[in-house]
């Protein structure tokens, strides 16, 4: 399997590398039923709303699958059959957002914004001045296709200001960028276990505005993925309504608790930032240019142009870093070749110099002497 | 936690106790990109179409969530927009299949049977042939909520002779009882990891026949639980459409190694039936009476009638045996008081005795001479 006889350290943006104490967390069996388990379920539940300060104004609601379970789960629930729903789109994964949006039959509307730039909340500002039919907004925190940190504070200023509602995926931002739910104004956010809290991937959760939670009842026309359902239930019982996780469960509470030792969200922060800053610099030592602007690269992944070199293959150039230890990820732009490489997991700054270290092994292989794109 | 500072063994279907080397397996993160993890999808959908002898006529497509999302899954992939979906209900389970088949859109007519009776093939008979609208049965192999075991053959040679879809849910029968899908004409069967395979929770897997597959195109709602969807992709790439639960799914593999060691799935319905008996002829010397007549029980799972004293009280009782080691699972029958008994996990004989002692112990501590219950 693995040449090196070690794992690989992944360089992916969840699955990602978690420490071996959260993977030890799941080597016992846990009845769903039981009060042990419920315990852990309220647990993880309170540490989550305490990361964004949300218990005063938010509820937070745990849901099997991964994250885009939770994602579409959020729109089907918060959003009503008559709603309709605008999605600001700067990369694949807004892409989804709108797919699985229209998919359920909410009305839709997609704005586009170039995938190596920000939404612009101005823009958005005067959609909303123009189509008061629009009822809720949909925003990716870091758009992971490219990597932008897009600017949620001034789009829920914008949303707030216009009374509509806003559903904010922060799948891969949640944990590591700041999110304060007493200043940014939502009505639904979602995240996932195997992200920035370093879990294992399995489930999602979705925090609610307390203000539309009654609101929410019976918008769903799925039952799986009914947050009013499950959230009515949990707060009743204490339990999941179908069989949860637990493993992945526990393992994230294991996880949260790890978080907490660090520092929290902003100690996390910082030491994404120095794995980013390594790595940006490393790989500019080799010749790699990043794909975006610094100044809206958030320090969650690096989208790097692809070398100019004919010799440049990502496949084998990809084989070549793993056989080093480090597993790369490919990249998800439709126009420029490029591939990613991810500064979060339970990394930092001493295996990013052995990332850039095995990438710099990885070019030689390919006999690439310098990782210069075209375009530079 | 646990009083007797050693892992409860849980009696429950589902969580249940899973081997440790099925949960060493989660020791490793994995990049779900990579050709590693890609073999062990490829590995673990192959072994899944063998427990059925289902090469020539099935398609296996994992899915991340917990067993009632592939339930809803495959009824949103394979049913059309303008089915018509019978449900056989007998229990809790089928209940859910009927809310979740009507929450979608999908025409739904449900048939009630008493819990404590299996399905009727002579009444699904005649109403497939009064009303030709249907287009669908939805069945429970073995229906969880009383432990009815189904009959499945028959149900689906009724079926098949009216050309009617079929939907069989064996989330708590697969691996267990036999399906031969050479024999049993199924549009859609669906399971889980953490039943009678004994991995731990977190994704289900649905088969499909071959013939119907082209034509599920387009008819989920879901982006999420589109099962034609995640096949394409799949076939095409080797990847699951989103983050798959990783840990799970490897743990998954390993248990199912472990199922081939022993023997496959008569070695595996041995040791449970063996369990089976060993529980209910234990928990008779206790007075216990099982609420289904043993013609119909699956040895999956067994409801027993709660004991007439009036000292009996379920939630003393439950921790008075989880005090002892064991975890016991509550009844889900509406009009009787009842509990269950879970025969499925990495146990045998020797736990089902020492399940009967923790019972009887339990008893001891609340003070009751005898469990036979008020309507023996």
């Amino acid at each position: 399997m693995n040449t090196a006889h070690r794992e690989a350290i992944l360089l992916t943006p969840g699955p990602l590398t978690t420490t071996l104490r959260t993977k030890v967390a799941m080597l016992r069996d846990w009845g769903s039923w039981d009060s042990d388990f419920i315990a852990v379920t309220a647990r993880v539940r309170r540490s989550l709303l305490d990361i964004i300060s949300g218990h005063e104004t938010h509820a937070v609601v745990p849901l099997q699958g991964s994250g885009t379970f939770s994602v579409e789960a959020a729109v089907a629930t918060v959003v009503p059959r008559q709603g309709h729903v605008l999605v600001l789109d700067n990369g694949a994964y807004c892409k989804r957002a709108a797919k699985l949006t229209g998919l359920m039959g909410r009305k839709t509307t997609v704005v586009a914004f170039d995938e190596s730039e920000a939404v612009s909340p101005q823009a958005l500002d005067e959609m909303l001045t123009a189509d008061p039919s629009i009822t809720h907004v949909v925003m990716i925190h870091c758009e992971t296709g490219a990597g932008v940190h897009n600017p949620l504070q001034a789009v829920a200023d914008v949303c707030a200001r216009h009374g509509r509602g806003l559903i904010v995926d922060a799948m891969s931002s949640f944990a590591a960028l700041e999110i304060d739910a007493r200043k940014v104004r939502f009505d639904a956010l979602i995240a996932a276990s195997g992200k920035c809290l370093e879990g294992v991937p399995g489930m999602g959760f979705v925090f609610l505005r307390k203000d539309i939670l009654d609101g929410c009842a019976g918008n769903s026309q799925s039952l799986a993925m009914d947050l009013y359902d499950q959230y009515v239930y949990m707060e009743k019982t204490g339990q999941w309504r179908f069989t949860p996780p637990t493993h992945v469960l526990v393992a994230l509470d294991e996880a949260i608790a790890q978080f907490q030792e660090e520092g929290g969200q902003s100690a996390r922060l910082a030491r994404y930032e120095k794995n980013y800053q390594t790595l940006v610099q490393g790989m500019a030592e080799l010749g790699f240019k990043p794909y975006l602007d610094p100044a809206i690269q958030a320090p969650i992944i690096v989208t790097f142009h692809a070398p100019a070199d004919a010799r440049y293959d990502f496949r084998r150039f990809y084989e070549a870093a793993k056989a080093n230890g480090f597993i790369l990820y490919p990249g998800k732009l439709t126009q420029i070749e490029t591939f990613r490489v991810g500064c979060i997991g339970a990394i930092d700054s001493v295996q990013m110099q052995q990332a850039v270290h095995a990438v710099a092994l990885a070019l030689k292989e390919l006999g690439i002497a310098s990782a210069a794109p075209a375009l530079s």
